[in-house]
Order: structure tokens, then sequence, then C-alpha cells
């Protein structure tokens, strides 16, 4: 455990979630790594520039090591053939005062650009969803020693990550909020979910790297039960999400405190891609509404500006409100010290 | 903890699921208890009758305590709209060489009948799924100082088990095999499925009696992980499933042996209420073919023929399949003894 510790430069075996869309302000990672957890910068949409300004005023904030989160694969996606979802879309925007949907769109998430920011910024830790990094993205950050942090949501991905050179694996338990990990959508169409203690116990029997657990974790008491079933860290997602530093807006910040834990499900309707989030009427809507959702991440895309304007407008039930199902324990807004602290100290639990 | 196997008069806190269809033999049941730890007749299905019988053989196999496992509402069932679904289903009747179904079926579980059979044999333990015992049952059994253990899917439920008069609740996770124990399917339509170390910590935090951990358990790590988190004891089903004693058939046993952790999938095709079982081609057909399940218990008895002759013809296609997501991890069969040993010891791990 020392050594996982010492590896990512870190006092506690905690890590912050590198949640995408706004969430992970320079504040937050910052306060992370000042209260001895390892902060992530969630940069999956960002594009290069951002994310350099991003890490540049996280070291503003603090001289500890940090990380920064990227999706593993590239997000390009040309379509044209959105045009029944547009339609069907079109009845949000229509309530939320914005524009009708257009019938071509174009993604980039331009990976390669963001992980040469990564070299030249010096961060020292990466971490990554939905797959493995190629082996050339791979080597270039090996030959800097960042330590590589992957995501896998059953044996199979675990492995494979072990295999190309990841130095810790991350076991997303199907209890986790936001995106499910999982590798191949096409062989698991509703993502690969396997309840957290039976996935880190198989991880545990069969891999050689330090496992992270993740999903629904929020008390010290499972922090310490996981460490008993043999990871080496654990990584919090919703419990952050409504830290006083974090990037949440306010009615999903209402919604996380208000949920219980019954309230949350795994839907493609956001991003055609399996993620948990709380219920509400957007999701219900597009799963009643028989259309079937475009493939990530042009779902993504599509739905991108009616949650937007759910932002804005403050309108919880048109927006993706990731969390995962430790959202019912959530019921204050905190300080990322506080979280921290309640989550090492025996006398605060 | 003491006052947990106090209680249920065990050396070691482990329970046997009452896995009903005839898994659970006198042998079986007899062996978990002389192996100090609580055996629990599967009576789900049983009549009144047969249950007498059962419990007159454990007696001449052990004279450790054991419990009885009843579903506590009545499964009184009374169907003509059932057509459509036989027909779909001779499909596999023609495959299997069996007669076509018929469009009326009656069911009935004699409820009440194995309550009283439960207080005439001075059977010590009762546990429950699918709901709360009414409370002249609950009167009954509590007059004889029988001890009542209930299974909860989520909070609700453990605090209606809780304040009927329950002493202990299962929490049963989402991992777990065969049936979800979901008091109201109108309600959650699926089940309600939450992560077993999220829902732990919730009952843990939320009730005063004894929770016991049940759900893709299999090893001692997670069991000493679980009794860290707070928990009184678990409950295995599927690892029982493979036990040399276990009624499973052999089509059964190989399947389990055969399966990974991924291989489960909840679903409602077997008997029209939400369970977990090895995905094969019954599964496949019924939820390609676009037919409706009908209600619980309903659907379980117009598939029952073709379970049956599953069974007989040694087709783990044409049979329910039950298993956690702990398969993955059962690779042999083994005894009673040598399960609860490896579970209790730590040089077997």
């Amino acid at each position: 455990m020392n050594q996982f510790l010492d590896r990512l430069q870190v006092d506690v075996p905690i890590i912050q979630a590198g949640m995408a869309g706004g969430i992970t302000t320079p504040e937050m990672v910052a306060a992370t790594a000042n209260a001895g957890a390892l902060g992530t910068i969630g940069a999956g949409y960002m594009s290069a520039a951002t994310l350099k300004e991003e890490i540049q005023h996280v070291r503003q904030l603090t001289d500890k090591p940090f990380a920064v989160n990227l999706f593993a694969t590239n997000l390009e996606a040309f379509s044209t053939d959105i045009h029944d979802m547009q339609q069907f879309l079109n009845q949000f925007r229509n309530t939320l005062n914005i524009d009708p949907g257009e019938d071509f769109i174009k993604v980039n998430d331009y990976l390669q650009e963001k992980i040469y920011v990564i070299l030249e910024e010096n961060v020292p830790i990466v971490s990554t969803a939905f797959g493995a990094l190629s082996s050339v993205l791979m080597e270039r950050l090996k030959e800097k020693g960042v330590q590589l942090i992957g995501m896998a949501t059953n044996l199979d991905e675990a492995i494979q990550l072990e295999e190309v050179g990841y130095d810790i694996v991350v076991a997303q338990g199907y209890e986790a909020g936001g995106h499910r990990g999982t590798f191949d959508i096409k062989k698991h169409p509703n993502g690969s979910n396997i309840g957290l203690q039976v996935l880190v116990q198989e991880l545990v029997d069969n891999l050689s790297v330090p496992i992270v657990a993740a999903g629904g974790i929020h008390t010290k008491l499972q922090l310490d039960a996981l460490m008993k079933l043999g990871v080496s860290g654990v990584q919090l997602g919703t419990r952050f999400l409504v830290a006083k530093e974090a990037g949440t807006n306010d009615a999903y910040r209402r919604a996380l405190i208000k949920a219980n834990t019954g309230d949350t499900q795994i839907t493609k309707v956001f991003s055609g891609r399996p993620a948990r989030a709380i219920h509400n009427q957007f999701i219900q809507s597009v799963e009643e509404g028989g259309i079937v959702t475009l493939p990530f991440p042009v779902q993504n895309q599509v739905t991108k500006d009616i949650r937007s304007a759910g932002k804005e407008y403050a309108i919880a039930d048109m927006q993706s409100l990731w969390a995962g199902q430790g959202v019912g324990a959530i019921q204050k807004e905190e300080t990322i010290a506080a979280i921290i602290q309640s989550l090492t100290t025996e006398d605060l639990q």
C-alpha cells in the first residue's frame, strides 16, 4: 500500500474521479491535492488549449501532483444519419426556447494534442476510460515516467490494461455514476455491469498491479472494507460532486442532495453510451419515445445544446444528472478538505 | 456478533440460502448444519406434506437447528389470459417432445399450511422472500419463539421488515442469483437492484437488527470485508449449488462450472419476476420473441414443463440456470464441509 501511495505521491489512498464536463474546477483538483489525495482534471471533452490552461491554473493553487483523465479512444465522429433523433429532440428545444438541431455534427476530442500538452506540462499521472491508449501514446508517456491508471469493468479489460503497461487499474463497479467504462459496447450494449465486491475479488485474484475500487463509495467504513478485500485505494466521484469547490451547477446539486439510493439508473439517452444518472424527465421521455439512441459520441453531441440550456435555466429534468448508487447518503455540500477528512478519520464517521 | 450466532444457534456466521426447486436436499441442509452454519430448506414451491417429510428427513441426519425458507406472500394465481404465451412456448415443447401448453393454470403455494407444519415440527428459524409475513402468521411464529429472517433489496423494504418484527434482515445485493426479493414489482419492474456494498452500508446505518449480506459472495476475503462493513453474517447460494450434497442436476452443474462472471443477467422470462440466471438460449429466444412475459407466478407455471424437460434431458439451454455474479469463481464440485471450511479458515484461501 505504501508503494501505491508513493507511486501517486499522495498521503491517503483516495482518488477524486476525473469527471468530465466542467465539474473538476482547478479549485477542486488543487483542494484535493492539498488535502493529501489525488485530484484529477476531467479532460475527456476539453480542447488541448483549455487543458493547458487548466493545468497551469491548478499549478497556481498547489505544488502537489495531480492527474489528468482522458478518454482512451478517439471520439471522432462524423455523422449525417441523425435526422430522426434531431426531430425527436426538437420537442425539448421548443420548451427550452433554443434553435432546432442540425442534421450534421462533427466531434473530435484531440486526444493526441492533449497527450502532448500533458508531456509538455510534466503532469505525472494520467488516467483513462473506455479502453487502453495506443502503444505510441503509451510509449511517449512511459518515457517521461508518467504513471498510468486505467479503468476496467470486467476481468478481460483489466488484463488488457495490465498487459499493455498500465500501472494501476480502477475496478469500476456497477454502482458507479456516469459512464460505464466498458471497452466494447457492441459486445455489452448496456455496459458490463458487475457489482463492485465481485469485480474487486476477481481482479485482486488475477492481477499483479494495484487495484483501486470505484462505485458507490462514500464512507470510511466502505473504504476500510474494500481495503480488507485487497484494493490499494478507492476512487470517488459522486461525493465530490457536491463539494463546494466543484463546478456542479445548482440544479444538479439540489438533485444530488434530494436523490435516494434507488433513484439512479443506467441509460444511453444522453450520450449513446450506458451511464448511470438520476432518473429524470429527459430519460423518461426518450426511453418512452421509442426512438433508438445514436452511437457515442454522436448522441452526446446532439443532446449537448439541450443539456446546456438545462444547466443555464437550472432545470434538472433537462440535464444528465450523473450519480452513483451512493447518492442517497449525500445530504449536504462540504469542502473537499472535510470530505477527505471524513473518509480518513475514525471519529468523523 | 456472538448474539447473532446465539440467535441462530450456529458456530459460523454463514447461511445457506433457501433455494427453491429441489436444490436444498435434506443431505445438503443437514451437512450445512453439521458444519456449524445455518442450513435452509427451500420450501417456496413445496406442498405442506412434502415440507413435513423434508423436515423429518433433515432431523434424521442432524440434531442441529436449521431454517425453512418461504415466499412471504401468497402465490395464488388463476389465469386464463395466457393463450399467446402458451402458443409462443409451444416451439420449445415441440423440440422437447412434450405436450402443448394448456390455456388455464392454477397455482397455490399453501403458505398457511406450511406455517402450521413449521409450528408442529418446532422448526426454530423461518426465512422469507418477496415481502413480510402477515401479522397473523407472524404472531403464531413469534409465540413459539421462531426466529424470523426477512430479505430486503432496498432500505424501505428493510425498514418494513424490522417494523413488523423480523429479527434479522438479509441485504440482497444486485449481484445475487435467483429471484430478486423486491416486494413491489409494479414499482420496480426489473427489481430493485442496488450493489451489495451500497445496500449494506445503508442498512447498517439505518437499522437496529443484525444485517446479513447476500449476493456474489464466495470467498472468506469477501466475508471478512463485509463483516468489516458491519454485517453480522453472510448468505451464499451459488457456491452451494455445486456442493456434492445439492440437488442440482448435472447439466446445471456443468453450466455453473463453465460460466464466467459476466455470463449472468437479470430476466423475467422464466417466472415473470426478475431473477438472475446464466444467459442461455431460452432467455434469448423469449427476449427476442417480442412477447410480454406473464406476471409471477403465472409465467413460472407456464414454463415449468419446459424447464422440467430441460432437466430430464440434461439440456442447460432449456432450464432456469439461477446463479449470482460470483459464479465465475466456481470451478469445481465440493462437499458442504469443504465449502464451509474454505469460507472460515485462513489457510485455505
